[in-house]
């Protein structure tokens, strides 16, 4: 691969397979699309249980967490066991690197190891195309969120959880996306947010014309006219008619920083209460990467009202994290067959 | 299931099955024995190893350890991977609940990926019973170890162990339960252990009317009236002619609260030595839950003298957790598939 | 079997076999040879990857690590997982020994849980030998490094890679070994290294005339008269002609302590470049216990270079585990049932 397709898409084989999962930009609306289909064919509708199946049986999975996150490497993990694969978990502040060694030098090790795939999250935008671009054909990289620029695994279930709430199944296997007339409203810290980036690049390629970002003037992104979305700065007007709406978890490292107003002011002017979620559509659903601040900027009663569907989030997450570990790994599989 | 049932008895299907594990209260001595008798199925007599068996292949098993304790965490992973689960180890400590997230989201979170089973080990009385109220039926809950209030798995392979080494096999068949006749010393703070609450739960439901609880009044129960046991300050009186002696882990985090004498003082009034043994019956038994402090509850010769079967404890403690899982997460697949 | 055999050789058997993986001391040709052999067994040569077989299904392999080190643990994880072991991690830190108990409670207790297998690393020197003394014939204990005593299992990776690289096929399977005509440089901190002191004693049994260690002489054995080997002070004389240079890990506590000169003074006289590199044999190979320290012991352009084989020595490390764990696990139980 020369270095000028890998600065491109190094996530993606020279037939356009993924071989990794770093982004979703530059991704086709087919290709999020099969993630989804394959996501249905993990869940067991009768009982909400996910199925074991032996897709990666024999394979080894390693999750590599340079930013502590338990839950979400907990999804990884059950992900992974859920396909039958052994899974290595590396603390990354205990390891080698305290040692001394070199990030390059841990990762060439782990790779000689036979370790088949990392799993990673690290607080440096890029970090996992990094690796991507360093480790040896033989390893797939799966971007568990960087710095503030990705979380494409978050915006996948996120999409399937649009998809199973706001899509009639008849849409969804027709020409179009289902996703074309739905509004989405994202509200927060839209700035920082790796998560809310990835879910713009996907809502954008399945479809949806109407995405709009809500937030505080210092919390939305300067160079909006790029974003194929609309900013609001009122929550009323940001959520009003909206199909969806989306919240964001505010860091609340932010607010000591002086770029937020405290955690009170924030809910006073965008915390979703029921009161006003009644300005969106009636049957609008609640969604929220977790975890919650309850109070800042969610209330508990939209939290665990009919209308919130952040359980079903983490539910649809792992079938979400099967389907894109196993076709990674069975692309990678295949490129390294030809 | 109604507000009152669960009040009573939330570990209990309308049909009286176990679908949770929280305490010895309530149960039955049929109970308990189907219990000791699944138990006897998981080992091999043979050389003394642990069958492995596909009882729970396919389901997940989270241990909830908010209260550290690597032995009993191993006890259950080990119990789990043998009946072929997949087991994942949350760390309480760094997870989600640092970020601000109640206990409920977190455990909520948990539930929605589908896992199968919590193991609770909590340093507050009465917080496993509390997340068996509060999850969906499709969460199986085992109590390791609540507060002060109950420890149920340490007191059945507890009682696995006697029945073991002081019930003939022709009683336990028969209808008694081979418990009747049994004299049982409890030695040591018995008003603040879990493991002697549960113990002595056990104990008066397997028919054992000679219950002792022996140790300095301070840490003997205040309401004994209430109790289905006798209480002495002497150990010489108190472990006389016994079948059995317990004894407790001294918790020395109590003696600094001067509510106990030192450590010398403590063993020289009920340290179990073998001069002190010689008072039990000439073939009873030695117990502890373990670790063990040497020099303070137990000498050295009488913990690794003949009588002691402690390490046989913790042999059978991994087949004890195999019956009660297993049985556990059989109970709650039935009440779903109904 | 009787206090003089354990103090002798308690690794082996009453017929010579392995039970458990101590030390090679005392090991002869043929039993190295087959190790190395069986590892030739668990690799697929086409696409690098590591077979997954069940010689250890039902059996609990517990790594018990008293000095961190995450690469070594996950590479005997990797290898037990291999195996279709279950792999219980034990943290000594936080486990019962913070509780006052002792370590032999600690082992006891373990093993009275039906774990097969422990691996240990430990800070000690003779700590495995101490624990293999002490633990019921059940239980197979393996040596995954002991104070600056033995790393066995780490030199027998290194005779692989060395066997692979440097010994024709041909020589391999006939009488003598392949090794007997090389030439082999240790480099470095040779006094405090349990790599080095494995290496040599495999070195030596293999066949190896010409061992060299090469370092400042206060970082040399002082009893060099009872090694098997010649010593060297300078670099350049020591690499001379050599097939085979292996470089050992520099511990930047040592330099503190003004047993060192500094990073620089050291590099500029041992530090391994590619000028110096061309004193050995043109096909010579670099080998590295890692984790490397660049621009201290080795300079990145030899680290990252065409004659180095560190990487390949940690991808053998996997199959060589498995290797010795096999058979040390085949050996107990063949032992066990006689």
């Amino acid at each position: 691969m020369s270095i000028e397709t890998q600065s491109i898409s190094p996530q993606l084989t020279s037939d356009g397979q993924l071989q990794h999962f770093l982004t979703l930009e530059g991704l086709t609306q087919a290709q999020l699309t099969d993630i989804l289909n394959l996501t249905d064919s993990f869940l067991n509708k009768s009982d909400r249980s996910i199925k074991k199946v032996p897709l990666l049986r024999g394979k080894t999975v390693a999750t590599l967490f340079f930013e502590n996150s338990t839950r979400t490497r907990s999804t990884f993990e059950l992900a992974a066991k859920r396909l039958s694969a052994d899974v290595l978990n590396i603390n990354i502040n205990t390891s080698a690197t305290a040692k001394g060694e070199t990030l390059l030098d841990t990762l060439r090790n782990l790779e000689a190891m036979s370790v088949d795939m990392f799993i990673v999250r690290h607080s440096s935008s890029g970090a996992a195309h990094f690796i991507a671009q360093q480790v040896t054909p033989e390893v797939a990289i799966v971007n568990a969120g960087d710095g503030q620029h990705s979380h494409p695994t978050q915006a996948m279930l996120d999409m399937y959880t649009i998809r199973h709430f706001k899509c009639g199944v008849e849409n969804g296997t027709m020409q179009n996306s289902g996703f074309e007339n739905l509004s989405v409203a994202i509200v927060g810290d839209v700035l920082h947010s790796r998560v809310a980036r990835s879910q713009i690049h996907a809502l954008n390629t399945l479809g949806v014309k109407d995405i709009r970002l809500v937030g505080p003037r210092t919390l939305l992104p300067r160079d909006q006219h790029r974003w194929p979305a609309s900013t609001h700065t009122q929550l009323e007007t940001g959520i009003k008619d909206a199909d969806v709406v989306i919240l964001l978890r505010l860091q609340k490292e932010r607010m000591t920083s002086g770029m937020l107003p405290n955690e009170n002011e924030y809910f006073s002017s965008y915390g979703l209460t029921n009161q006003r979620l009644k300005l969106a559509k009636p049957d609008a659903i609640v969604m929220h990467p977790g975890p919650i601040n309850r109070g800042i900027e969610i209330d508990s009663e939209v939290a665990d009202g009919p209308q919130s569907v952040i359980l079903d989030q983490v539910h649809f997450g792992i079938a979400t994290r099967m389907a894109i570990l196993s076709s990674v790994m069975n692309n990678h599989m295949q490129a390294r067959r030809t």
